[in-house]
Protein backbone atom coordinates (compact mmCIF):
# COMPACT_ATOMS: atom_id res chain seq x y z
CA UNK A 1 0.00 0.00 0.00
CA UNK A 2 1.58 3.33 -1.14
CA UNK A 3 -0.07 5.23 1.99
CA UNK A 4 2.20 8.48 1.97
CA UNK A 5 0.45 8.86 -2.13
CA UNK A 6 -2.99 8.05 -0.59
CA UNK A 7 -2.16 10.62 2.66
CA UNK A 8 -0.69 13.58 0.07
CA UNK A 9 -4.64 12.66 -1.85
CA UNK A 10 -6.29 12.97 0.86
CA UNK A 11 -5.11 16.30 1.94
CA UNK A 12 -5.38 17.65 -1.46
CA UNK A 13 -8.70 16.85 -1.75
CA UNK A 14 -9.47 17.42 1.91
CA UNK A 15 -11.24 14.53 2.22
CA UNK A 16 -11.06 12.87 5.68
CA UNK A 17 -13.29 10.16 5.22
CA UNK A 18 -10.55 8.52 3.62
CA UNK A 19 -8.56 8.74 6.36
CA UNK A 20 -10.06 5.14 7.19
CA UNK A 21 -7.59 3.38 4.29
CA UNK A 22 -4.14 4.29 6.08
CA UNK A 23 -4.80 4.23 9.47
CA UNK A 24 -4.18 1.12 11.73
CA UNK A 25 -7.19 0.34 14.06
CA UNK A 26 -5.32 0.99 17.28
CA UNK A 27 -3.32 4.13 15.64
CA UNK A 28 -2.33 6.69 18.19
CA UNK A 29 -2.40 10.30 17.92
CA UNK A 30 0.36 12.45 19.40
CA UNK A 31 -0.43 16.07 19.41
CA UNK A 32 2.31 19.02 19.22
CA UNK A 33 0.64 20.57 22.27
CA UNK A 34 -0.49 17.72 24.97
CA UNK A 35 1.39 14.97 26.30
CA UNK A 36 -1.42 12.49 26.51
CA UNK A 37 -1.50 10.13 23.42
CA UNK A 38 -5.17 9.86 22.01
CA UNK A 39 -6.00 6.05 21.19
CA UNK A 40 -7.75 4.25 18.66
CA UNK A 41 -8.56 5.18 14.52
CA UNK A 42 -11.27 7.17 15.54
CA UNK A 43 -9.93 9.50 17.84
CA UNK A 44 -6.61 10.41 15.24
CA UNK A 45 -9.51 10.79 12.49
CA UNK A 46 -10.83 13.45 15.08
CA UNK A 47 -7.89 15.19 15.15
CA UNK A 48 -6.31 14.92 11.84
CA UNK A 49 -10.01 16.17 10.70
CA UNK A 50 -9.54 19.24 13.24
CA UNK A 51 -6.06 20.16 11.57
CA UNK A 52 -7.82 19.73 8.09
CA UNK A 53 -9.91 22.70 8.70
CA UNK A 54 -7.77 25.03 10.69
CA UNK A 55 -4.61 24.65 8.06
CA UNK A 56 -5.43 27.05 5.75
CA UNK A 57 -4.67 26.55 1.71
CA UNK A 58 -1.27 27.86 1.99
CA UNK A 59 -0.45 24.48 3.81
CA UNK A 60 2.57 22.67 2.23
CA UNK A 61 5.36 20.27 2.72
CA UNK A 62 8.71 21.39 2.24
CA UNK A 63 11.02 18.28 3.16
CA UNK A 64 10.17 14.32 3.04
CA UNK A 65 12.45 12.05 5.27
CA UNK A 66 11.30 8.64 4.56
CA UNK A 67 13.10 4.94 5.74
CA UNK A 68 12.27 2.18 7.22
CA UNK A 69 9.08 2.21 9.29
CA UNK A 70 9.05 6.13 9.56
CA UNK A 71 8.21 8.64 7.42
CA UNK A 72 8.87 12.31 8.41
CA UNK A 73 7.43 15.11 6.38
CA UNK A 74 7.93 18.72 7.34
CA UNK A 75 5.56 21.13 6.43
CA UNK A 76 5.01 25.14 6.20
CA UNK A 77 1.67 27.00 6.57
CA UNK A 78 1.30 31.23 6.66
CA UNK A 79 -1.71 31.66 9.64
CA UNK A 80 -2.38 34.92 9.63
CA UNK A 81 1.09 36.28 9.13
CA UNK A 82 2.61 33.32 11.65
CA UNK A 83 4.48 31.11 9.97
CA UNK A 84 3.41 27.55 11.42
CA UNK A 85 6.34 25.30 11.02
CA UNK A 86 5.81 21.39 11.56
CA UNK A 87 6.33 18.07 11.42
CA UNK A 88 4.24 14.81 10.92
CA UNK A 89 6.00 11.96 12.22
CA UNK A 90 4.32 8.89 10.68
CA UNK A 91 5.22 5.14 12.04
CA UNK A 92 4.05 2.21 9.84
CA UNK A 93 2.67 -1.46 10.71
CA UNK A 94 3.80 -4.42 8.20
CA UNK A 95 1.06 -3.35 5.78
CA UNK A 96 2.05 -0.24 5.74
CA UNK A 97 -1.09 1.09 7.85
CA UNK A 98 -0.46 4.35 10.16
CA UNK A 99 0.16 3.00 13.60
CA UNK A 100 1.36 6.66 15.27
CA UNK A 101 0.78 10.06 14.27
CA UNK A 102 2.94 12.45 16.05
CA UNK A 103 2.66 16.12 15.31
CA UNK A 104 5.38 18.54 16.22
CA UNK A 105 5.38 22.74 15.22
CA UNK A 106 7.47 25.79 15.79
CA UNK A 107 8.17 28.40 16.73
CA UNK A 108 6.39 29.09 20.35
CA UNK A 109 3.63 31.77 18.79
CA UNK A 110 2.83 28.99 16.34
CA UNK A 111 2.13 26.18 19.16
CA UNK A 112 0.29 28.72 20.74
CA UNK A 113 -1.65 29.98 17.96
CA UNK A 114 -2.40 26.32 16.75
CA UNK A 115 -3.50 25.19 20.15
CA UNK A 116 -6.14 28.29 20.65
CA UNK A 117 -7.24 27.49 16.54
CA UNK A 118 -7.41 23.47 17.21
CA UNK A 119 -9.26 23.94 20.58
CA UNK A 120 -12.09 26.03 19.38
CA UNK A 121 -12.44 23.64 15.96
CA UNK A 122 -12.32 20.73 18.04
CA UNK A 123 -15.23 22.15 20.30
CA UNK A 124 -17.24 22.59 17.15
CA UNK A 125 -16.44 19.51 15.19
CA UNK A 126 -17.85 17.59 18.63
CA UNK A 127 -20.67 19.72 18.65
CA UNK B 1 32.18 12.32 6.61
CA UNK B 2 30.45 10.22 8.95
CA UNK B 3 28.55 13.23 10.61
CA UNK B 4 25.85 11.39 12.45
CA UNK B 5 28.64 9.42 14.50
CA UNK B 6 31.05 12.42 15.18
CA UNK B 7 27.69 14.03 16.16
CA UNK B 8 26.84 10.99 18.89
CA UNK B 9 30.37 11.16 19.95
CA UNK B 10 30.41 14.71 20.60
CA UNK B 11 27.02 14.59 22.84
CA UNK B 12 27.92 11.22 24.65
CA UNK B 13 30.80 13.14 25.31
CA UNK B 14 29.35 16.55 26.18
CA UNK B 15 32.76 18.02 23.79
CA UNK B 16 31.17 20.92 21.91
CA UNK B 17 34.55 22.27 21.32
CA UNK B 18 34.56 19.45 18.26
CA UNK B 19 31.22 20.81 16.81
CA UNK B 20 33.62 22.80 14.02
CA UNK B 21 34.10 19.60 12.69
CA UNK B 22 30.70 18.96 11.78
CA UNK B 23 29.18 22.56 11.11
CA UNK B 24 29.37 23.90 7.74
CA UNK B 25 30.42 27.68 7.81
CA UNK B 26 27.15 28.95 6.75
CA UNK B 27 25.68 26.59 9.22
CA UNK B 28 21.98 28.18 10.38
CA UNK B 29 20.29 27.23 13.83
CA UNK B 30 16.87 27.42 13.91
CA UNK B 31 15.17 26.99 17.52
CA UNK B 32 11.88 25.48 18.81
CA UNK B 33 11.08 28.96 20.07
CA UNK B 34 11.91 31.43 17.84
CA UNK B 35 11.19 32.07 14.19
CA UNK B 36 14.15 34.21 13.10
CA UNK B 37 17.37 31.71 12.10
CA UNK B 38 20.60 32.12 14.09
CA UNK B 39 22.99 32.40 11.29
CA UNK B 40 26.38 30.79 10.86
CA UNK B 41 28.53 28.35 12.70
CA UNK B 42 29.35 30.62 15.80
CA UNK B 43 26.12 30.94 16.90
CA UNK B 44 24.97 27.63 16.00
CA UNK B 45 27.32 26.41 18.25
CA UNK B 46 26.87 28.93 20.89
CA UNK B 47 22.95 27.19 20.75
CA UNK B 48 23.81 23.92 20.79
CA UNK B 49 26.44 24.38 23.50
CA UNK B 50 23.81 25.48 25.52
CA UNK B 51 21.50 22.70 24.91
CA UNK B 52 24.04 20.11 26.24
CA UNK B 53 24.67 22.27 29.13
CA UNK B 54 20.25 22.24 29.71
CA UNK B 55 19.36 18.27 28.60
CA UNK B 56 20.54 16.00 31.54
CA UNK B 57 21.58 12.49 31.22
CA UNK B 58 18.19 10.99 30.70
CA UNK B 59 18.37 12.15 26.89
CA UNK B 60 18.36 10.05 24.46
CA UNK B 61 16.98 9.44 20.77
CA UNK B 62 14.23 7.20 19.89
CA UNK B 63 14.46 7.40 16.16
CA UNK B 64 16.61 7.83 13.44
CA UNK B 65 15.32 8.68 10.14
CA UNK B 66 17.57 9.65 7.28
CA UNK B 67 17.78 9.63 3.44
CA UNK B 68 19.20 11.95 0.92
CA UNK B 69 20.45 14.89 2.56
CA UNK B 70 18.48 15.10 6.05
CA UNK B 71 18.04 13.35 8.95
CA UNK B 72 15.31 13.52 11.62
CA UNK B 73 16.80 12.23 15.29
CA UNK B 74 14.02 12.16 17.29
CA UNK B 75 14.85 12.33 21.65
CA UNK B 76 12.99 12.16 24.34
CA UNK B 77 14.14 13.52 27.71
CA UNK B 78 12.86 13.92 31.12
CA UNK B 79 13.31 17.44 32.87
CA UNK B 80 12.19 18.14 36.60
CA UNK B 81 8.90 14.89 35.49
CA UNK B 82 8.25 16.82 32.20
CA UNK B 83 8.72 14.62 29.46
CA UNK B 84 10.57 16.86 26.77
CA UNK B 85 10.20 14.87 23.35
CA UNK B 86 11.36 16.62 20.44
CA UNK B 87 13.79 16.30 16.75
CA UNK B 88 17.15 17.58 15.75
CA UNK B 89 16.41 17.80 11.32
CA UNK B 90 19.57 18.26 10.26
CA UNK B 91 20.34 19.22 6.45
CA UNK B 92 23.48 18.00 4.85
CA UNK B 93 26.14 19.69 2.29
CA UNK B 94 27.76 17.52 -0.38
CA UNK B 95 30.55 17.70 1.86
CA UNK B 96 28.18 16.01 4.53
CA UNK B 97 28.84 18.64 7.17
CA UNK B 98 25.79 20.63 8.35
CA UNK B 99 23.67 23.31 6.48
CA UNK B 100 21.08 23.68 8.99
CA UNK B 101 20.15 22.67 12.51
CA UNK B 102 16.35 22.77 13.11
CA UNK B 103 15.01 21.88 16.42
CA UNK B 104 11.10 20.99 17.54
CA UNK B 105 9.90 20.13 20.75
CA UNK B 106 6.36 18.93 21.97
CA UNK B 107 3.85 19.08 24.13
CA UNK B 108 3.63 22.98 24.92
CA UNK B 109 4.53 22.12 28.56
CA UNK B 110 8.13 21.21 27.44
CA UNK B 111 8.29 23.95 24.75
CA UNK B 112 8.01 26.21 27.56
CA UNK B 113 10.28 24.38 30.11
CA UNK B 114 13.15 24.78 27.11
CA UNK B 115 12.73 28.37 26.58
CA UNK B 116 13.07 28.67 30.17
CA UNK B 117 15.83 26.96 30.99
CA UNK B 118 17.72 27.74 27.33
CA UNK B 119 17.04 31.54 28.08
CA UNK B 120 19.32 31.22 31.57
CA UNK B 121 22.01 29.04 30.13
CA UNK B 122 22.66 31.44 27.20
CA UNK B 123 22.89 34.59 29.18
CA UNK B 124 25.08 32.51 32.07
CA UNK B 125 27.11 31.64 28.75
CA UNK B 126 27.32 35.19 27.46
CA UNK B 127 28.00 36.54 30.19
Amino acid sequence: MDTLATWHQILEQRDPARLGEILAEDCVFLSPVVHTPQEGRELTTFYLTGAMHVFNDSFHYVKEVVSGDHAVLEFVCDMDGIVVNGVDILTFDASGKITEFKVMVRPLKAVNLLHARMKAMLEQLAS
